[in-house]
């Protein structure tokens, strides 16, 4: 096996590490296609192929119009030799210009000459990202431009220099400084009460819409055409027949045969069509607004930029899109979305303020806060959207955007209370009144659901990714996802126009499957009594889970916008019910049965237990499965229900699905996504077990600067352009800066681009210093772009502090250093490469092979 | 000012640093107390003192033996000058042991005779604490000594371990390999559940015994003494009048004349003898028993090792004295030492299992999870009790945590509901029933409220602080713990009586004021309807008020154990429901006032505004002024009360609340606590802002060890023994091992005494080896015990930098580095210190001077 022969090699090099040192990077390149240094069709060479006068891209959206088959760069075993399986969930055209071959030695002479050649682009889009240059470079840290699309931020810079702000203005004494510090103090809760209340407008909107196109499906209002049929029938009875206002299709155009044939021909037609005008005008926009957007979110706080992916057109064509799918009644949520819609929101507004805007650090705290007010935007669920922000989506999670998400999602309940843009007032969504506790030996059946949640999410989980790896990406769905949309609407309002519980809204039938039988509502039929009619319902409601469950497969993954929550939540409710009737029907046919007999003596009718509570265990149980959370999971089924005596239930059930959903697939739905679409994700909650030392695992074959060479401007250009021949991942690269062979800094590819740029000078004789004193003073300073301090770590060190290093602190690269002597570089995006690795070999996964 | 002359001292360090390297430690000392190097008083100096035949401690309460006035160590300008003043809320007797002068080098001469003697204690109590030596050694991380008391503890060592350790199982292969990591991996969680069973026996117990001894105050049961009033009455109505089998004293002794004021001295008597059971027969027990426990617990979890605190002793006494206090009717609540209970089973239990005993990091992922379990038995609400350890108790709390936590919180609450110790079966404690949503005008009463919350809560902070500091400490209290216990008892017990609402327990005048007035139940009076009832009521509960403010200041911090929370949501609930009344008041009297007009018309009673909800959210809003939690505490009341319709105030209210609160006091009261006491904790939510660089900061003049000298077992005795006078927190000291001043190694002072004892050897002549290779074949090799890739960081470096590595990564030390020439060492005591002086500097606070 190949995996094998590589593995072989690395134990090879662990022990002879000397051998290690001094064999040359080609020789390695050959059997370690992971670690090659060389990124087969990932390079993004702007820098010498761009046409020369090609006019500085100023748009967000430039990483949409230069796509990369995978966002993380690194050469792959996979990308090298099956390039097209490895295309992911929301996959890109793959970029048109050449690339090169696999050795940087081989180049063809046009290359070469590129290599000689100046470099003429000299007006990067990215220009000095940090202004207070004296107190950085005072700080051991030098200033740092824009981070270009597709790299590592570096949050321990973007830390320093929010410190270096804030130590700044509080040195102005007086009722100005008081001024000025308060107002500064005040922007981060000023922003996120924005966000919550832009958030709270979008998501009424969306709602709105989306209702309205929903009920258009199968009728239309007549006093009123914009008007769905609960404010079109406001005053009259819920049930459409009662509702003189409110015509179906069939009565519409006065067709009484066939009356259901012809309504199920307009329901197609109306679901189709309303996915004709998602169809994107610009097609690279559209894998931004793909899917529920919470894997890029998680990438994009853990520390990475994708230009765009929270632009403003992204927002548009995501906020209309969602819209429309919701109303064609596909089997997806909007929790996802509305997620992506908020820190779409809270990265717009950041723009504002200009410490945000300058700080990737801190924006995405306030991206974090935005989170929040999605989730509490979608289910009117304010604290489980902080819990959901923190346990599911952020990765750094300090104390004030705790209470930055707090109040975030506050503010945006609260509005989208007072908008009530359903009319009802209501806040809790799935609303349910049990006003009985339940008994000792449900607790069985709250284990068997916990079980049964697990499976099914596992399952679900998994025929997902198999799907969009096996059938989605290899098949000819993959060039015509707009076909693919259309197709899988057809379908499902196919299959579920000719069931009652699938044919509803997915909310409704949530809200009918959690309900408790009292009064004269049967909610749809589901309140039965005698053992046929349960039968019954219990067939159609099998019919239900299945049909939504293979929908939900086809379905996750298409491009659009795409939440898994409202499935999850359907599906499970689905087997909850289905379980709570069939103990009803023991407890009906069997009364004397001892453990029946002991607790439902007492009631006299047939509610000894309430299916209505298994359905929300069950949807519970089944959503842990899928997304693996807990607090979170627990609180938002508390504010989607109100349902506060069932918590233990709720939680034993959620614990127990998690456990054997581990058991199955080891991640979650979300994890799952990043790791197909190959995402740079470092998952801070891993723990990797195989040993290497920190030697093995740097590179070692960079090029270095050292400080006692002349260090011309055209030399520093041809190690740039080595380097981005040689690099993946080019622009999170640099160079070590030594003095003879002793680490004094580091300096970034793009700093020094920049830095040799801002000369605007084409003598190439002219030297640069990178460290002070001694300076001299014919050669250029360009210290101030270097950093001076850069984290090392001994080669000796267990790679276990290195990742603990990488993940708590945010680093994009560390130093391996041997005694004060510069060893190697390890960089964010390396690690991840060699993470990568290790799983796929451990794993029998089906993901990796 | 003397803060003003070290200030300035600093600074002119930091203008001319060259200075400072070559200025002699002596000078500095006598300029910068806090950073001296020599600990007056607190030098824990037992490797020379003690008697060479004292029996090796093995018992875990060594602590508490050897008591010292501040838990840090830290030499500061408060505690050589005003060392009674240092003296925190648990104050300890001083040592009795002689201490050194403020110079090392005034040494007497039997001092200097101690200084040349061989080291005779040769067992030491802590043997080596690693079992794996290669492979620790193999990772760069050399094995360690078990943590001494009052020691930082090292995460990333402890984590390496457990890595090994994994690795090392995951080696196994076959079906016996999978037996057996399957068990390692089910260790936690069976932990975690007999934790949580544990737990709520415990509660269970201390409920009851709390629930008889409160009643007994006021009467007995006839049929059986040991039931309390409710058991006793089990099938009565709840009022005492009407039940013959509970007799009051004054019925009982057939007092009829003055029956008031027999059981008035009855009330007092009883409640103060419970307090005698409480004295301590082992003195040194009682300061970890007392208080909440929480501050010690927060402490405990972010590194610090504090033997005994978790102790099983500390366990009985602390619930034993939690009964006795709860029956006395102290104003004080039981959450606080519920989490301390909870810990220390924690801790007790984790020693069945080995990974969790032999690794200090791992361990506290337990005791948060078990603090999780506290919070879920204290208040029946498993989810805050999850939060309230994830937001305000843990310092670190990964996703596997949160899990554990989760089950942990789940089985302590179902087992809770089966031992059933009320007898209810109910798990929502205030369980309300509010059927009306809340009218928008009222958001200016939650605002207030919040305010309120804000003001209330901060001057609780403050003034318990203030009398903890100034009277308490400073006046005849300190000396008479005991006596001050009984005066708080009888003072509380007097001034109680007199008011019906302070003379019911805490938790059900809570009950009562969170209630909505419907139907019969007038709620001991707070239900009224007329104008004049209302003003009544209205001045009772202000004196509630105030009296119940009055004596939780002079309650909390008495030598019992005492919770905050209780008396938190006491004061709140009064206050909320005053303005309550307040607010029905003017509907009553106003009701054409256009506000009330448009809303309260559409009612025919009273009911336009319900007092209990503004209790309730008056009650979030002290406790959030109190605490500063959010999300925890949100959770927290619906768990209390259920009621969720009333989220968003409660949220807003909280969020008010804490900023009005954070605006007087910056800190909550636990954090205001760890600080009077001196307890080392890096607070990693609080931002530093005063610039200095990592080389002012760290210690340059500590002895190192070269590897090109001899380094006898002789020089290394002296080396130790100079460590031991010169350093602060000696046993988190250690050498620097260089190599012509580059850094090669770190070898900590306990493990370097561990390694010279465990030669066994009296022969000072023996030479001792650092690093390997080249390795003298007559040498002994003490390389196991060295840190061969110690975290260093640049001399350039920002502070920031270095804080967020000790904040994240939970450092014990980092080594300042030079171009991999050794600098010098900071150790997080010495950062602990340094922040403190600043933080003392900056704010005009009461706590600093």
């Amino acid at each position: 096996m190949a995996d094998e022969s590589q593995r072989g090699s690395i134990n090879g090099q662990a022990s002879n590490t000397d051998d290690a040192i001094t064999s040359s990077n080609n020789d390695n390149a050959g059997q370690l296609p992971w670690f090659s240094p060389i990124a087969p069709g990932n390079v993004r060479d702007r820098t010498l192929e761009n046409d020369v006068n090609e006019p500085a891209e100023t748009t967000s959206l430039l990483g949409a119009r230069e796509p990369s088959v995978n966002y993380s760069h690194f050469p792959s075993a996979r990308t090298s030799s099956e390039d097209d399986i490895a295309v992911g969930l929301f996959s890109r055209p793959k970029p048109k210009r050449p690339t090169f071959g696999a050795r940087r030695h081989t180049w063809n002479p046009s290359q070469l000459k590129a290599l000689t050649e100046p470099i003429r682009r000299f007006k990067r889009r990215s220009g000095a990202y940090d202004e207070d240059k004296q107190a950085l470079v005072s700080e051991g840290s030098g200033i740092r431009v824009w981070y270009d699309d597709y790299t590592t931020i570096d949050w321990i810079h973007d830390y320093v220099k929010e410190r270096i702000r804030v130590r700044k203005l509080n040195s102005i004494k007086g009722i100005r400084g008081w001024i000025i510090q308060t107002y500064d103090g005040a922007q981060g809760w000023i922003l996120v009460f924005l966000i919550g209340i832009v958030t709270a407008c979008f998501a009424a909107s969306v709602d709105i819409a989306a209702e309205w196109g929903y009920d258009l499906k199968e009728g239309y209002c007549t006093t009123s055409f914009r008007l769905n049929r609960n404010f079109c029938c406001a005053h009259k009875n819920i049930n459409g027949e009662e509702c003189e206002e409110w015509k179906s299709w069939s009565q519409a155009f006065q067709i009484d045969n066939n009356a259901d044939m012809f309504n199920f021909f307009f329901y197609v037609f109306v679901a189709s069509s309303t996915q004709q005008v998602v169809k994107p005008k610009r097609k690279q926009l559209k894998p931004y607004a793909a899917g529920s957007g919470i894997p890029e979110v998680k990438t994009i706080l853990s520390g990475f930029v994708i230009r765009g992916f929270l632009g403003i057109r992204t927002l548009w064509v995501k906020a209309l899109s969602l819209a429309m799918v919701v109303s064609a009644g596909m089997t997806l949520g909007k929790e996802g979305p509305f997620v992506h819609i908020a820190c779409c929101i809270g990265n717009i507004l950041s723009r504002l303020f200009h410490k945000y805007n300058k700080n990737e650090g801190k924006r995405r705290g306030i991206i974090s806060a935005a989170a929040a007010a999605g989730v509490s935007v979608a289910f009117a669920a304010p604290i489980g959207g902080v819990l959901f922000s923190l346990e599911e989506v952020s990765y750094y999670f300090p104390s004030k955007t705790l209470s930055r998400s707090f109040f975030c999602a506050i503010v945006a309940a609260v509005s989208l209370k007072l908008i009530n843009p359903f009319g009802t007032g209501k806040i809790v969504m799935f609303q349910v009144s049990y006003d009985k506790d339940w008994h000792t030996f449900e607790i069985v059946s709250f284990l068997i659901l916990g079980i049964l949640g697990g499976l099914f999410g596992a399952l679900l989980c998994k025929l997902i990714i198999l799907y969009t790896k096996y059938v989605r990406n290899r098949s000819w769905l993959k060039k015509w996802p707009v076909v693919e949309v259309m197709m899988v609407v057809i379908i499902t309002a196919s299959v579920n126009y000719w069931n009652r519980y699938t044919k509803m809204s997915s909310t409704d039938l949530v809200y009918d499957l959690f309900s408790e039988c009292k009064g004269e509502n049967d909610h749809k039929g589901l309140c039965v009594n005698s053992p046929e009619e349960m039968f019954d319902v219990f067939c159609l409601l099998g019919l239900a889970l299945i049909s939504k469950f293979l929908t939900c497969v086809i379905t996750f993954g298409v491009r659009t916008p795409a939440g898994i929550f409202i499935p999850s939540l359907l599906i499970g409710a689905c087997f909850g019910r289905m379980l709570g009737i069939a103990i009803q029907y023991l407890t009906m046919t069997h009364p004397d049965f001892p453990i029946f007999a002991a607790v439902c003596n007492q009631n006299k009718d047939n509610d000894c237990v309430i299916p209505g509570v298994y359905a929300m265990v069950g949807a519970a149980a089944s959503l842990a499965g899928v997304t693996r959370m807990t607090v979170s999971l627990t609180v938002i089924m508390f504010e989607l229900t109100g349902a506060l005596t069932y918590v233990l239930p709720i939680m034993t059930a959620i614990i127990i699905s998690k456990w054997v959903a581990d058991g199955i697939v080891k991640h979650g739905i979300y994890e799952l996504l990043i790791d197909l679409v190959g995402h740079p994700f470092l998952n801070s909650n891993e723990e990797y077990v195989e040993a290497t030392t920190t030697l093995e695992l740097c590179q070692r074959d960079l090029e270095v600067i050292d400080v006692k060479d002349p260090n011309t401007i055209g030399e520093l250009k041809v190690k740039l352009k080595v380097l981005g021949k040689s690099m993946s991942g080019y622009s999170d690269a640099g160079f070590p800066i030594v003095d003879d062979s002793i680490l004094v800094g580091y300096i970034a590819s793009t700093e020094l681009e920049h830095a040799i740029n801002s000369l605007h000078s084409s003598d190439d004789t002219i030297r640069c210093c990178f460290k002070e004193p001694p300076f001299d003073s014919e050669s250029v300073n360009f210290t101030v772009y270097t950093d001076q301090a850069p984290l090392t770590v001994s080669q000796n060190a267990s790679l276990e502090v290195v990742l603990e290093m990488f993940k708590k602190l945010g680093l994009r690269y560390i130093i391996v250093v041997n005694c004060g002597q510069y060893v190697g570089v390890i960089h964010k995006k390396r690690l991840l490469g060699y993470l990568r690795q290790l799983e796929g070999k451990k794993d029998d996964d089906f993901i990796r092979e």
